[in-house]
C-alpha cells in the first residue's frame, strides 16, 4: 500500500464473516488507542460489508472499554440493506474484551444531490504557514501522545493558548489537518478527522485525557484533497460531562462532516 | 396510571426477556408514528433492563422503517454494565419487520456532579401565553397529526412564519412545551421532546415529513417541573439531508437535553 494510513486501517475478512485487525501502535494516546482511528478501522470492516454503499454516512460509536496495540475483531451485522442505505451494526473486540460497540448507515455520497445550502460559516483561519504547528509539541507530550506524529496540524493561534496555560476558556479549538503521510481525505479518514485535535476541554483549562462516552459523525460529502479545518467546540460542560462538537471542511470550503461527542471531564 | 403518557410507553416484560409495547395511534403523525415517541418506548425497556441506571444519557437511534400502530416488541442486549454506567443495544420490531435499532448508555444522573459550566444561551422567548399555540393549527393539519393533540406548544412568535406561508429562511423553530395530561417532565420523556416539534425544514420554507435517519439525544440532567423551552436549528442542508439540533432547556434554565439527527429533505 502506498500510504502508511491505508495500512493501519486495513482489515481482512476471515472465515467466520468477521475481520481481522492490527491496531497500530503509531496511534496510541495517554493510555488506549485513539478513537477516531478506531472508528476508521470499523469504518473500513463497514464499507466491506456493504456493497454498494462505500460510505459512511451517519456513525454511531459507544465506547466500553481502551484498546490496545494488537489484533482485534470486528463483527458486523446488517439490519437493513436498502436501495440507497443499509444500516449495519458492528463491534470491536480484542480477545474476550468489547471496545466499541457502534451502529451505522452507509450508502454513495456521489449519488446524493447537488444542492447545497449550508448557513454554517467555514472558519476564518490565518494561512497554515502563520498557524502553530503541532510538531511543537514539548517533548514529553509526544512521548505519550505518538498519535502526533502521524499529524500535520496547524492551530488557530488564538487558539493555543492552552500550551502556554493560558487557556482562552471559550472551549473552542480549531486547525489546519492533514496526514503526514499523504493521503488525501476521504469518508472513511474524515471518521479519525473529528476525534483527531485534542479534547476541546485544553482551551477550559483542563489538560488530561477526556474518555469518549459516545460519537456520532455525519459525513456529508465526500472531502476535495488537501488541507481540512477542523474546528472543535464546547457549550456545556455539566455533571463531570461535555459534548464536543466537531465540523470538518475541505480545501473548496464545503462542510464535509459534522460530530458530536459525548465525554468525560479530565481528572484533575 | 395517571397519565396517558406513560401507559402510552408502558412495556411488559415477556418470557423470552423482550419487551412488548403497544404503539398509541394518538402519535400518529403523517405516515408513520412519532420517532421520539418511540424513542421513549425503547428507554422505557432499556430502564427496565438496567437495574441502578435508571436515566438515559445518551441514545443513538437508526430508523429503518416507518411504524404504525399496534404491538411492537423490544429486545435489550447488555453490551457493558459497569460501576457507574451500563450500554446496551435495543431493537424495535413489529412482526418480523424492524423499526429502529438503537445502542444507549444509561446512568443515575441523579449522583452525577453539581458543576454546572454551560456557555450555551437559554432561548428568549415571550411567555407562553404571548406566543402561538399548536391549537391554532388548520382542522387538516391536525387530522394527519393526531400527536399534536399531547402536546401544549407555545411557538415563539419570530418562528411561526411558515405557518401562514412566510418562512424565516433561517432554519430556525423554538417553542414551550408541556405535554397536555399534566406528566412532568422526566429523562424518558425528553427522548420524545427532542423529536415533537416539526421539522425545522417548516422554517426554511419546506413543509412536509422529513425522515430521521439517525438521532441521538444526550440527557444530560433531570429536568425540573414545568414548561420546557425547545429549541431546533439546521446549519447544513446539503445532498438531500439536512441535520437539526435540539436544545431542551428546563423551567430552571438548565439545558437538560441536547440531540442531533439527521434527516432527509421532505420532498416538495
Amino acid at each position: 500500500m502506498d500510504h502508511e494510513f491505508d495500512s493501519q486501517i486495513a482489515i481482512e475478512r476471515s472465515a467466520d464473516g468477521s475481520y481481522a485487525a492490527q491496531l497500530s501502535a503509531g496511534w496510541v494516546v495517554g493510555g488506549g488507542v485513539n478513537g477516531g482511528y478506531l472508528l476508521a478501522v470499523i469504518g473500513n470492516a463497514l464499507r466491506a460489508s456493504l456493497p454498494g454503499k462505500p460510505d459512511p454516512i451517519a456513525v454511531s460509536a459507544y465506547y466500553l472499554s481502551a484498546a490496545a496495540p494488537g489484533p482485534a475483531t470486528i463483527s458486523v451485522g446488517v439490519r437493513r440493506d436498502g436501495a440507497s442505505l443499509a444500516t449495519a451494526a458492528a463491534d470491536l473486540r480484542q480477545g474476550d474484551d468489547s471496545r466499541i460497540t457502534a451502529l451505522a448507515t452507509y450508502g454513495d455520497l456521489g449519488r446524493l444531490g447537488d444542492d447545497v445550502r449550508t448557513t454554517a460559516e467555514e472558519p476564518v483561519m490565518p494561512p497554515p504557514d502563520e498557524c502553530v504547528p503541532n510538531t511543537m509539541a514539548p517533548p514529553e507530550v509526544r512521548a505519550i501522545a505518538p498519535l502526533m506524529d502521524r499529524f500535520d496540524m496547524r492551530f488557530h493561534p488564538e487558539h493555543i493558548g492552552w500550551a502556554v496555560g493560558q487557556p482562552s476558556g471559550n472551549g473552542v479549538l480549531s486547525a489546519w489537518f492533514r496526514l503526514v503521510d499523504g493521503r488525501e481525505p476521504d469518508p472513511i479518514s474524515l471518521l479519525m478527522v473529528v476525534d483527531a485535535l485534542p479534547p476541546v476541554t485544553f482551551d477550559l483549562g483542563m489538560p488530561g485525557w477526556a474518555p469518549t462516552l459516545e460519537l456520532t459523525a455525519h459525513v456529508r460529502a465526500r472531502p476535495a484533497p488537501g488541507w481540512l479545518k477542523v474546528r472543535h467546540a464546547t457549550r456545556n460542560m455539566a455533571g463531570g460531562m461535555f459534548e464536543e462538537d466537531c465540523e470538518v471542511w475541505d480545501s473548496t470550503g464545503r462542510l464535509v462532516a459534522q460530530s458530536r461527542q459525548l465525554a468525560r471531564q479530565p481528572r484533575g
